[in-house]
């Protein structure tokens, strides 16, 4: 939240990038392609990118490192972006949400990444923009997960070469959400190994990994829920930039975004369940902690009494000079601490 | 969560078996019958099972181990299945679901059935593609729950063999409906068993128990309510494959979906009152046993201290050198003690 | 659930009584009535009840013990019950439900009545079909909760006599919600106690009658939201049967039933409140216990340390030859104790 | 819930009075007003309250004391009210409700007032019967919260002698939830009560507090949710009682029941808050109370056994012939103390 | 909810102040611009704001100090304010909400700002009304923040000089959200912190600080939902008043709100987990404290038994007079003491 707050008191449309990497120059990526065709290259002037309105062809313009605020103001004016949405994407505390005008849709999506050096996840927002033969793609880092979409259309892999922009627009969002898959299945291992470990043997240093687990969950969940709107809002969109043969696609990528969310509550109830666990276990060990010391303490406090008895240096204490005293005395105590260990086995509790 | 991530970055509608039993070949079942007909075989080539559009036998074709890629492929090009839809067969972690197209009807569901010998429940996915006068169903293992239904076609009994492919398809809901019922009454067996013993001995090996049927039902749940979700859709379904003799029998699936649903509920509050109920039975018994500690305590530790007093070794202690000063000292402790057990008795701790 | 299961596997619509008692033969009682006439009777074959097309009498067809499956599909057939109806009327683990046919209505509830002896609620299903001019009930026990309706019947008390079938119908149900009524009175009255005692008088044995209490509640509650679901939709019900003078009847039922509800959902919510109160005050039990017990120890602890000083046997310890050193060392332990009594009242805990 | 099931197995529309207070006759008060006129006389018969069609004078009729059913029965026959409705007002266990009926509307509610003395809150039921130039009224007891409203007829103040009876319902109506303001406040008043005394001065007494408040306001929300639906009823209603210069009114007044509904649902999570405070403060000082007792206990018992060793009475015993043996032993003991006291210390225990 | 209540029994339309500074007068500061012209004054009466209709000017009269009920009463009149309206705008506990009429709009909202030096948050109402080239505003407190705003007027940035008053009430809303972004902040760095002490090193003081935030976060949540509720209904409304070109920044606007009113809902979750880690910390220092104490006793307390049976003064103990006797019961006890450790090492207790 801290980087949304910079923004009071500006006018509404101001463009403020609230990213921390500030690179000097924005870095423009182009690849256009058709049924026949594949080019692929790096664009230095935005201008460059415009798409002659016949074209055929679909225009692929990534943009990556959004501190150049020129560039994007130009980009806004070349394919007329609403300064809102010019803000939407620099502001990077935006929400997950779509929007439709009659020429163009724009979608703000979060990209979940598995840092698996730093053993946690990235976080990264990307806006897209979708034409009639162009989508704009606004990323914040230069490294991105679509390398594999790449291939698949310069290669001409599956459908993606006979389709057309809104089909590029789902694949990005598909590979997005597959990255989500990726996540959950780390965090559903970290659930996993946390479960066996308290099951066999619990310690204090479980909870700190359970509050984490439970904070990165509901981290996760927020991206989600309005990640499954935006998705199931495209579904039912009624736009003329989608075409019936993407509509199968859309649909079964929000099946998966439905269970995306699914997994995410069912982990949050895990979680809840581990921390349950966690505080069970420590009960427990705590009462058997107590049982052994009342144990202990019940058995030997009455017969550390019984010699403190015989301890004293009253003159006339008879039993002191029995022969047998000191015998019988040890006989005597040898049995309430038989009877009190017989009391404690009724009880169950040895 | 794990097999699903194979796929990520794979173009939509790429056929991947998420399962793990890899047997070289898919078994396929030809079960074909009308009312006066009946006949059974096992096809070898799908080809073979492709009905011509005018019989007006149904067909049921029963594929099994999905690990043959190819058989499956061809099962689309014939029945005309959209790739989606074959990937969505092949992935095993599917969410059940239902798809409607003009010609046909797309149904996935989790088959469950409890397995006796290792006390816990084996979930398997099927995929039920429903056309005029067939009806194809996809499973992951070789065994199924459906020999009660194939002997009733055989032998013709109640209306199956009057009805169409429409009625086939509800009966196999219905068979995998009334296996959610027997995993119902074994979670609710297992309810009243540790409900038992927390009442009448509770034990720490009781947590775990409860901690493992809570997960069982949580997962239970997961699969239960897009169960639910299936059926009423298909209740609400206006598709010309379902015909209005079969409708009330729906109905009836629907109704026992719901109750389904409710008793998954409906345990999953019985699990957390079981919990609860843990819980407060270790406080209760922590009470008990701090209890016996603090009476045996509270009585000895202040006799212990009067006879350590006379256990001291001054040489001017008058009271030691009392003909009756033992037996005094006894007594006052005597008193001592009885006065604490009156305490107790009036604080409702004896 | 356990009888549920029973039926797995069975083709849908085949008759089986899951059902307890089992009376050789079924009961059948006729009460035909119209605003002027009033007959009763037992009738041994359900093929002599079947009122003709244009009688204006009503006739109240009440059959009780249903093993007898002969006469049951007789009756199905007599008056023209779908097989899945029949199903469900001999299906004792059925949820309340309703449905409507073009000629009949069809309604499933569950009696609850309270058992004083027991100190337990009796569950027990009716069904209900009816017709133009019959309402055919079907019970499971012979005993039912309906002799006062049948006396207004007769003497022509309030309305029932100059209405028709659908009012019948009406006054059954109203009957069996006005019997919830009684169990929630049960209900509030134990909550209250309970109450009362945990205020008073808190001991362990409360805590399974609040377990026993929160599980019955449960149960309820599962039977009073689909008996909602039922009474609502008659109400909205657009039926033939239903005629306009009954409507506002049924509205107040509707009324009685959310209040009925409402009221469960409540007790729900104070079973919550009786247990964390429960643990609340088992909570200041305990640290009232360990109080006491650090009291004792605090006190008694050094100065058994001081006393143990003066009992050792060393040679030369010049305390124990001076002439009062004995009740220097008895005020100088009186004044810790009492130093640290005044720390105890500092803290509040004395 | 006790009084309701008096009525079981009657017949619907029983009058029958649920309340305590018998006295012998109702009191009917008639109040007839118009812009010009005014007046008000105490009836001592029904009949003679029946304003004429064509009066344009605005009757309230308020019937107070209700257990004289003949002339309860008597103004159902005059104003043409349903026996269901009759039914209702008599019973005081009613639901808030509101009924639309061609001729007249119907609204049951609860009047809440705080008894001062008793430090409670009083329950009582209003009926309100509203026709073309009438408002009946019937109350439970004599004492009522409407004489502002009285004395603003009498006095001419603000709208309502130029306006019709549907604004007197409404000012009625009005004037309860403003009382329930009152209510709100006092329960305000005691959770902040609550709250400042568990965080100054937490005892065992407030437990009882929190659970009496936390109950009064679960039936305080069991009496407000069905009122804001009666509220919101009378707004979306489609009446023509009510005229379009009243409706502003009433949709003030369902802001007004929203931020009571709002105010109790925020109550009931503030008392879970405090709840929570107690308990955790109660957790807090049992640490305290061990932690003190673990000091003391750690301390002393290594320095007792000490003690206890060169009390033993053995014969060849060397330290205790050593002569600075015994302030050696008191010296290692004054080291041990003091490294238990440094280890707590660093444990941040002291 | 106490200034509220002074309104009890008072007729609808009342005019009462609820606020608490009562200053003589009111301020009136006058705003007209449009895209040319540009004045700012102070004006003393009301009655000198009122536009002509014709005039294409936005006018913004800021009206603060709400204490002279007559000037609002005579701005009422001027501007045709329904009484109702007048009576929200003087109620300080007034809830968020929105009102239409046909000729103006009425908004009431809560401004909350960050008060540094108390370290809490400041709310303060804010009564909009928005008519065709006038927008009003009604403040409870002369300073407020929108400054920002007025300097944008005057220096002509942005849009604002070029469209009307619906963009003007835009951008005090627009404001007034900001500001909720910045308490969003201040309670996120607070749960950031009191996570990270939680981790590192818990205390008691602690609770206080939890239970503080908590409630705060509780009252943010009673005003964010109604915010949301205006917001989205501002964007559905279908009011002559609202031009088109408004439109996508009230969309934009409602984006802002549900991020706001998100967030508020995760710090909720995120304080339930703070009070949540706050007692397993608790309840693990406890155990390790009873385990400490746990282990100190059950060495010494057998070992001081056995010192205790030497200590006896019985004449015939043979151990006392060996000649290593004491030597051999010194090492038992040292290997009892070894015994006890190496039974606690395998409990993992040490």
């Amino acid at each position: 939240m801290k980087k949304i707050s910079k923004k009071t008191g500006l006018q509404p449309g101001s463009l403020v990038y609230t990213g921390r990497k500030r690179s000097t120059r924005v870095k423009i990526n182009l690849i256009q392609y058709s049924k026949e065709h594949f080019s692929e290259k790096v664009v230095s002037e935005i201008q460059h990118c415009v798409p002659s309105g016949e074209s055929i062809m679909v225009n692929w313009i990534d943009i990556k490192a959004l501190s150049d605020l020129q560039t994007i103001e130009m980009a806004g004016k070349l394919f007329d972006i609403h300064p809102l949405v010019l803000e939407d994407i620099l502001n990077l505390e935006q929400r997950p949400k779509i929007e439709f005008s009659p020429k163009s849709l724009f979608v703000v999506l979060k990209m979940l990444s598995y840092n698996d050096k730093e053993d946690k996840s990235d976080m990264e927002q990307i806006s897209i923009v979708v034409g009639k033969n162009y989508v704009i793609t606004f990323q914040e880092n230069e490294d991105d997960i679509f390398d594999g979409l790449r291939k698949r259309i310069k290669n001409n892999v599956g459908y993606i070469r006979n389709l057309e922009a809104d089909y590029l627009a789902y694949s990005l969002m598909d590979t997005i959400v597959d990255y989500y898959y990726i996540m959950l299945e780390k965090i559903g291992q970290k659930i996993e190994e946390l479960e066996e470990q308290l099951l066999s043997n619990p310690n204090s240093e479980l909870l700190n990994r359970i509050y984490i687990l439970k904070r990165e969950t509901l981290l996760l969940r927020k991206s989600v829920w309005p990640l499954r709107e935006v998705i199931s809002k495209l579904e039912r969109a009624d736009s003329q930039l989608i075409h019936s043969t993407t509509l199968p696609f859309i649909r079964d990528l929000n099946d998966h975004t439905t269970i995306v969310v699914e997994t995410v509550e069912s982990y949050m109830e895990m979680n809840a369940n581990l921390l349950e666990l966690y505080l069970t276990t420590g009960n427990n060990k705590l009462n058997e902690v107590m049982k052994i010391l009342t144990i202990i303490s019940t058995i030997f406090i009455p017969l550390t009494f019984i010699v403190g008895i015989y301890g004293m240096n009253f003159e006339n204490m008879p039993e002191t000079r029995w022969k047998w005293g000191y015998f019988i005395i040890l006989g005597i105590m040898a049995l309430i601490g038989a009877g009190m260990i017989w009391f404690f086995r009724r009880k169950k509790w040895l």
